[in-house]
């Protein structure tokens, strides 16, 4: 093996990054959320950048990789599972079956952390072996077979200011229809989003309904999509289902777990995308047996990186299921990351979500921009993008530097900061 | 991108190599069976090698296909299959649907006839890329989790010499259980295999049952398999596993079809493998609903290369379906691909076929060798096999003097030179 592709070093920079008051049925975004900043040097002197989660239930696993890791070849990338099962011992397996990510993940163990921080360390390699060898990481994933990646515009209800630090942005509050819209129109004329999803789960469903019949009549003929994030029962996601049907290019998680996904499936014809009922290769052929999902909506952090995505993205086809991606807050090395990765796969039939444009703040020297709602495909070395170390080492200050409130997302402890009597909706919430 | 990983050329070369007279359901192996090798030239100066099946209907679609290849890059891995279904029309279609390959592949059309050709393309681009980039194919894949794959020995009933040209090698004839059992022990001692498969469906079944129980006999607790490629009915596959049972790893392709497959794995525990009822993406859904298959023999030339044989595992894994690797008549550029790939894929619980003892001919300038039943994975760089100019020459002349008896591989067409009433049994036989 060319030693210059061996691991030297690996370098891990928890950080914090500011995140506007968004709502989701959990709570509120805190004003700062965690990430994790994965490089993997090589002894050739080439740098590979990755991001993942920041929450303390990540970070554990990921210092354990981090020090199996030099001696092996980026090119190593395979292995990288049976790595991470070997040197990541259990002992944050107990203390994660007790957090839940503000349940917006699905069910959260410690298999599904292992591959979210693998996914970090997957990228990262190969972006440093795109950039050692002179190829895009789109060509080490078999190739693009397109030159842009189209994405969706994320709406979500929000607040004007987060109401602990008072901080604002320019976005205003988007608590009603008209709200979502101008929200809406600003997203379609900033980065020619061509398809919108709201984020909801926050108010009474006829109000989010009201909300995306706002959308249908400001942009006719656009898809639009809805995710409570699992919080209705059946009949509710029924009723919505039954209210939205001429509008709607599907229901996002109306509802939790795979016996009442496979329930509304079965009563509707709004086809059921999931990035909750379907997050592990375990939870596939249930929810494909009985037909509980027609779109999985994939997260490269979630299947454990690159190379898995293009598994799914297999079986998916194999199985006529449809694959768009679900996007958490991320910088601009996942986003990165997730278009070489959506470039390679045939049959992307859907818009990919991305949190992106909420994200003022980022790593990298260059934003990425949004035209016409889509990303052009980098066709330079590695991902394509440079990390802007003087802003890493800022946000990792913000980090060090934190009182604890921000090192673990939490949006119910966000929420209780305006609401001191706020507790964690149990499902269904309606 | 790199213009010095551009196509700038493709050559095809059809060629005869010699095969001994082996037997199966169909009839018996002719002296000369057909392989197509590709080579794909880069700007670069780079030639990457592939090769795949070579009677006529796949000949075709590769000369549509090498037309369309200059120009692009040996990345472009992903884009092959759209470019392949533009390029070759479907003009030999109709045609394919009244030959068969002997019966031995499963059902037979242009769409699996095209991913044979694209994957001596796509096997040819990665080892291109390989040596341009110093990479060893199994890096282009995500890299090894083994330095060694296990195959197994691919025992065949089999005459002592051609019947038309009187041919012979020094194997003797293989009709019995003693001669099965001979058969195998060269295999063992020359080559250390661990494990044996018996090519059946030739004899009638107690006739095969009695080989296998001599195999078991001479070689205890050894993993064994049969394989009659579909020629029993339900009843006669359930009495053939209920004689065996004891001493099965697998029983391959009892019977014809996944209704027929189904009943015979519901009633019994030995399992099921096949390279004949789910040879494509399409035929996975209702097989593994059903239960039919228990392992299946992936085959990178079926499958349309290595990438999709990964995406093929990667479904294998999520249903908890066995994966393996079957083998047909192949030469050393395939034995490589197949050990590269079969490197990658962590969950490859059974040796892998290989017909390559058979093969005494070759295009490469070193044969592989097997050793304690293994080959050890090649870290040079691309496959790491070197085309034999000269050899490959000869084989093509022969292709090119041949009278056309042997340009379409005919197993039934063999056997009549034997036996001149013989026909294709119908199935089941027996």
């Amino acid at each position: 093996m060319n030693t210059a592709l061996v691991i030297e070093d690996v370098r891990l920079t928890p950080i914090l990054v500011s995140d506007p008051p968004l709502l989701n049925t959990q709570g509120v975004h805190q004003p700062y959320t965690p990430r994790l900043i994965v490089e993997v040097v090589t002894r050739g002197g080439t740098t590979g950048v990755g991001e993942t989660y920041g929450d303390g239930a990540y970070l554990e696993p990921a210092r354990s990789l981090a020090e199996a890791l030099p001696g092996r070849a980026v090119t190593d990338l395979n292995g990288l599972f049976a790595l991470a099962d070997e040197v990541c011992d259990g002992s944050h397996a107990a203390a994660d079956d007790r957090v839940d990510a503000g349940g917006l993940r699905g069910v959260r163990n410690a298999g599904k952390i292992r591959l979210s921080v693998v996914s970090a360390f997957e990228v990262a390699c190969l972006d440093a072996l795109g950039r050692a060898q002179g190829l895009p990481v789109h060509a080490l994933l078999g190739g693009k077979v397109r030159d842009s990646v189209e994405y969706s515009a994320y709406l979500f209800y929000r607040w004007a200011a987060h109401p602990a630090s008072g901080e604002r942005d320019d976005w205003g509050a988007a608590l009603d229809p008209a709200g979502v819209v101008a929200q809406a129109r600003r997203f379609a004329d900033t980065y020619g989003f061509g398809s919108f999803k709201l984020k909801g789960g926050v108010f009474e469903p006829d109000r989010e309904i009201a909300a995306i019949r706002a959308l249908a009549e400001a942009f006719p003929g656009r898809p639009l999509r809805l995710d409570p994030n699992g919080a209705w029962s059946v009949p509710t996601s029924l009723y919505v289902a039954e209210q939205l049907k001429d509008v709607l290019e599907y229901l996002e998680d109306p509802t939790s777990g795979t016996d009442n996904m496979a329930a509304v499936a079965a009563a509707t014809d709004v086809p059921l995308a999931t990035n909750m009922c379907v997050t592990t290769l375990a939870e596939i052929p249930e929810a494909f047996a009985r037909d509980a999902v027609r779109i999985v909506l994939s997260d490269h952090h979630y299947w454990g990186g690159l190379h898995r995505t293009r598994e799914l993205a297999g079986i998916c086809r194999t199985f006529g299921v449809g694959l768009s991606m679900h996007s958490n807050t991320h910088l601009g090395i996942s986003l990165a990351a997730m278009t070489h990765v959506a470039a390679t796969v045939p049959d992307l039939a859907y818009a990919c979500d991305s949190h992106y444009p909420w994200q003022t703040e980022d790593v990298i020297t260059e934003r990425h921009t949004f035209t016409g709602g889509r990303l052009t495909v980098s066709d330079a070395p590695g991902l394509g993008v440079e990390l802007d170390r003087d802003r890493l080492a800022a946000l990792h200050r913000r980090w060090l530097e934190d009182d604890g409130t921000h090192r673990e997302r939490d949006d119910a402890a966000a929420m209780r900061v305006a609401d001191p009597d706020w507790t964690t909706p149990a499902v269904p919430r309606w």
